[in-house]
């Protein structure tokens, strides 16, 4: 068997079948394993097989696997995955592949089905190759087996498939970092092409980060002209943080719906998760499922709340509780630390650092120490599907990084009401992320250069003649794509930072917008040339995300109306027109409410998805229903006939009698004749 | 032709055609109008006809028509309803006239269908006659006709019809009221029964004041418990309006579960509205419907907001502001009568009473009026559906009417912060209701015994040989049934008074709760025996009232924290560990935004939809869409044929050359050997 070096099968490599997705497997890897393995990839249906196209990498080292599949497994496995797409009639529908000539360019499958989609599509059909009838894995004897067992997580887990990962297609990465992440453009992102590239959640986060970076300008703009007309009077001040609330309302409502259009126009709208499979970690009793009548595992629904209510909750709480009480620690440090150093004056002032100093580790350790407690806990809640899995992480993280963020700033405004230290710690924080980020973006095309240098180096990754297999050998060689967890989360804060406490420090939706542009560029580059390849499902949505900006949303006006309401303006107000402290909290809580009322009708105001797509999606419902009807109809034809004739018979009793009967047109006869 | 006292003809009415709807025409009804509206009734559906069955209703004043129609007819009509019945498998599904024979039961038309769809059905068959050729109504040349007018609809705008009413059965209505209204059964509604009769919305609202009743026990309990041991402490009373909050969130989120199970057994809940025929005033340029491809009347949705929000709207605030403003008159009016009263002695006391009589004239009239109104804007509004449309007047009123129910308390707890005469105020109001409920319930059995006297008589009515045509008459003698509205209303306030006052005054539960087990029978009563018979859509929940319910729900959380707060005992707490109004006031916010938070989290932890009604639902969903796939493939089997030989040449170009061809399961050869 030949080298992928040699130029006949580097063209057909390149040209007809283009390998999708490589498996990387231990060095040592017996010729058995390696052999079995390639079998099973390639086998057919019946036996157990995925009827894909395996090639060996035939690198020096033979342990790696390249994996491709024909046109036709593509499309049926794209409708076992349940991918929708642009039917003739214009409406996006589940693709159907006895129906696929009618789905617009599905004769050609590479612009049909994305990069993206294809490569996920390979995942999934890997990941349910079971084992049929092994005991072992073979080469492996210690390595035992039971039926049904999906190999490849199996594989995983003893440490014999390294790992796999979707292959980079250059040229077309070439294209896309042009338009993308160089900056001699300033246009929006291609996120469509970013899309077919990478897939959803990539693409949403990008569509998203994007479609935030734009909605801050105006309010940018307001804070700016606060700052530098130094319209610092109390109605300003009311008008700016009002303008703030009415703002976070609005940018979220339009978000979902343009997100839906998006998810719409990509089919990742109306994929019903519940007619997935399920992930691959799902433990479960073997069943047929009630819905889509398929043999998969299941795993009763309230054992699943059980553990989430009963222990994951409290776990949270715990771990909340230390990171309050870290906090409450770090305030009495510092207190005690000035109170040491105003005494004697002897020692060094770097001690004043010591308690934030300590306080950072803390948390950073707490952050990482709880993220594994979090993926540990999830794992054992043993969701059904990936997005599941993902939220639920999400929501633990999220909510303990929030507090780990905001707890002292809430602190010092609500307990402490000191609003220029508040004011102080906000500017200092914006600038820190901005400074810091602008360290990481010019590093990271360094890092870039380096990595390369380390592999088979950038000059080389360009050149034609390098062989293909090095090239991949070094996508193996990035390291693996962390998920979209830390960029969302920094958005969060961002969002947090500026709907919250903008209105003590109006330039924060400036700095955060300036931060952003750059941002995306980054990401954008990380993505394409640091990371390995990451397999990407699709995504309706940005999942629990879009709800925790909405809480911060929600957070906001209540924060804004208490932070105004202490402000020295306002005070100083009150003192001249002498109303009570209690009768301004009244008002506070008075017009809270009112904004919050004001917010939820803005909120049901604005639809979450435009007329158009909602009419389209109902069509295609209709259409289903009649279809459904249709097809139990077809079951038995000749069956209804019969009942129709027998009527007729049954007919004469019902009819009335001569008298009456001339009145009535009985229609029966009418639509039998 | 015979009348309907003739023996024979009377067995064939009551056993043979049962006759579900009656048109009473004016008096003087012109023979050929009557003739021709006959014809058009029983024409066939080629010639515009809805070939119904109908019958001269034979009485003396020959005004009388009696429609009913064949089991075939019914049954193809319920399809175009679209009705969703329990198929061979147990799932709820849109019924399918050519597959009618798997649906249970469907060969007993009457035990298929509820008496209340056939006379739905027929209500939606006979609405949906459309002029064809007609120039003017026969007889009557000056009412003209333009193609495509709902005749039905015309023939009532120009008093030609004067009115028509689905029938009663009286053995059937004999039974339920038995098992209804009678005060020697206490045990639970017949829920179904009631259903099959009267039809979804009506059911609906009964099972949801049989539910609200039971649900009050806990919580009336609780209140009298405080009552009778005088647990007037502090702790209590907040123990008492916080378990008072969970509830009442508790309540609406289990509704909801028992309200989807009901419209799923039902098979209301999946009815799509969208896919139904427009409401009969619905006015619209006539195009193609984007969903069902009818050809319908079309009115864009834009225009309809763009009313509500810039007409609507403003009139509701300016009548609010109105009797706001009239409230304000009364509380000076009564300062102002008080102050006179207790100067000179020497008038009467009645004086004292003028004030409130007039505000409640004026409230009264301020009812009325902006009913009115609400109703003239609705209909302007020009809404697609009829569920719509009554939802969207349900909101205009019921605002309006719940401003007016309880400012006046807000008022007096809020402004006033006078506990005393708002436990007093609550108390008469809680009393009064009661004393009027009893009142007219006892005196509805006599009115129903003189209507029957008025009428042929309550002797005659049970007699065999009363000539149906005459029952049929006193039917039609009767008024026509109000709607649900006011019931709804009676327990909006109820539950308003219990969830936001309760803290006040804890007896107002036990009240409630004795009310409402009168209240029930009386409500059957009413439209069992004094209204005609309605005409009722199915109903898939409480529409709007679920939302209004709810709301009052958060109301509640912020009406108790600050009734809790300004408390004699909390005030006195207060000064004993001398407390500032001002820290108070923070404690009961923050306390307030917890008890919120901790609702809108049970809201979501409670899932609205019953975990096996849920997967059923899904189920079906999966097999529509399968069934869609299956469909359009059907329609051009043989071309993907063709596709599939085509791929097999190009197949030849695709695969890898010889040396690694055999590494290739080319599983598309496998697949179309």
């Amino acid at each position: 068997m030949g080298s992928w070096t040699r130029p006949t099968c580097k063209c057909c490599i390149s040209k007809a079948v283009q390998p999708l997705v490589a498996l990387e497997l231990i060095e040592d890897i017996n010729m058995e394993t390696k052999r079995w393995l390639m079998t099973r990839i390639q086998a057919e249906k019946i036996v157990g097989g995925a009827e894909l196209m395996v090639h060996p990498g035939e690198d020096d080292d033979g342990n790696m696997l390249l994996v491709s599949a024909s046109q036709h497994v593509l499309l049926r496995a794209a409708e076992v995955v349940g991918l929708y797409k642009l039917y003739k009639d214009g409406s996006m529908i589940a693709f159907s592949y006895r129906d696929s000539r009618n789905f617009q360019n599905s004769d050609n499958i590479n612009e049909f089905l994305t990069l993206a989609e294809r490569q996920f599509i390979i995942l999934r059909t890997l990941e349910n190759i079971k084992v049929v009838d092994e005991k072992y894995i073979p080469g492996y004897p210690t390595e035992t087996l039971y039926p049904g067992e999906a190999i490849f997580n199996r594989l995983q887990k003893s440490k014999i498939l390294h790992t796999f990962y979707p292959l980079h297609d250059e040229q077309i990465l070439c294209k896309l970092g042009a338009r993308w992440h160089s900056y001699t453009n300033l246009s929006l992102q291609p996120i469509d092409s970013i899309y077919s590239y990478f897939g959803g959640s990539v693409a949403m986060y990008f569509s998203f980060l994007e479609f935030f970076t734009c909605s801050l300008m105006p309010i940018a703009a307001f804070g700016a002209a606060v700052v530098l007309l130094s319209m610092d009077t109390i109605d300003k001040c009311i008008l700016f943080s009002v303008f703030n609330m009415i703002w976070s309302t609005v940018v979220m409502e339009l978000w979902k719906r343009h997100s839906s259009v998006l998810s719409y126009t990509w089919g990742t709208m109306q994929m019903n998760s519940q007619f997935e499979e399920p992930r691959v970690d799902y433990k479960g009793s073997m069943g047929i499922n009630p819905i889509t009548h398929r043999y998969q595992p299941y795993y009763p629904a309230w054992r699943r709340k059980l553990k989430i209510w009963c222990v994951s909750v409290p776990v949270l709480c715990l771990f909340l509780s230390f990171s309050l009480f870290g906090m409450y620690v770090f305030f009495r440090m510092e207190a005690l630390v000035k109170a040491y150093y105003s005494e004697n004056d002897g020692c060094w002032a770097c001690v004043l650092y010591l308690p934030s100093i300590l306080h950072t580790l803390y948390v950073t350790g707490m952050n990482s120490l709880y993220k594994m407690v979090a993926e540990v806990l999830t794992e054992w809640e043993n969701h059904r599907l990936e997005s599941s899995y993902q939220n639920h992480l999400t929501i633990k993280v999220l909510v303990f990084r929030f507090v780990n963020c905001f707890a002292a700033l809430f602190y010092i405004s609500i307990y402490l009401q000191d609003l220029e230290l508040l004011r102080k710690k906000l500017a200092s924080l914006l600038v820190l992320t901005q400074i810091i980020n602008q360290l990481i973006e010019t590093s990271v095309p360094y890092l870039y250069k380096t990595i390369m240098r380390k592999g088979a180096g950038l000059k080389k990754m360009t050149m034609e003649n390098t062989p293909d297999i090095d090239k991949i050998k070094l996508q193996g060689e990035m390291s693996s794509f962390p998920g979209m967890f830390d960029e969302y989360m920094e958005l969060f804060v961002q969002f947090g930072y500026v709907s919250l406490f903008s209105c003590i420090y109006p330039l924060t939706a400036l700095l955060v917008m300036v931060n952003n542009i750059t941002e995306i560029r980054m990401d954008a580059m990380k993505l394409c040339h640091l990371f390995r390849k990451p397999f990407i499902s699709p995504a309706a949505n940005i999942g629990v995300w879009q709800t925790a900006f909405e809480i911060i949303g929600f957070l906001s006006v209540i924060s804004n109306c208490f932070l105004i309401s202490i402000s020295p303006q306002v005070e100083g107000y009150c003192a001249e027109n002498n109303i009570t402290p209690k009768n301004v909290l009244i008002w506070t809580v008075g017009i809270e409410h009112a904004l919050l009322a004001i917010k939820i009708i803005l909120a049901f105001a604005i639809p979450d998805v435009p007329q158009w797509v909602k009419l389209r999606i109902e069509r295609v419902e209709y259409q289903s229903l009649q279809a459904l009807k249709h097809k139990l109809a077809e079951a038995d034809k000749d069956d209804s006939r019969e009942m129709a004739a027998k009527e007729t018979l049954s007919d004469g009793t019902t009819g009335f009698n001569s008298a009456e009967s001339s009145l009535y047109t009985s229609n029966k006869q009418l639509n039998l004749l």
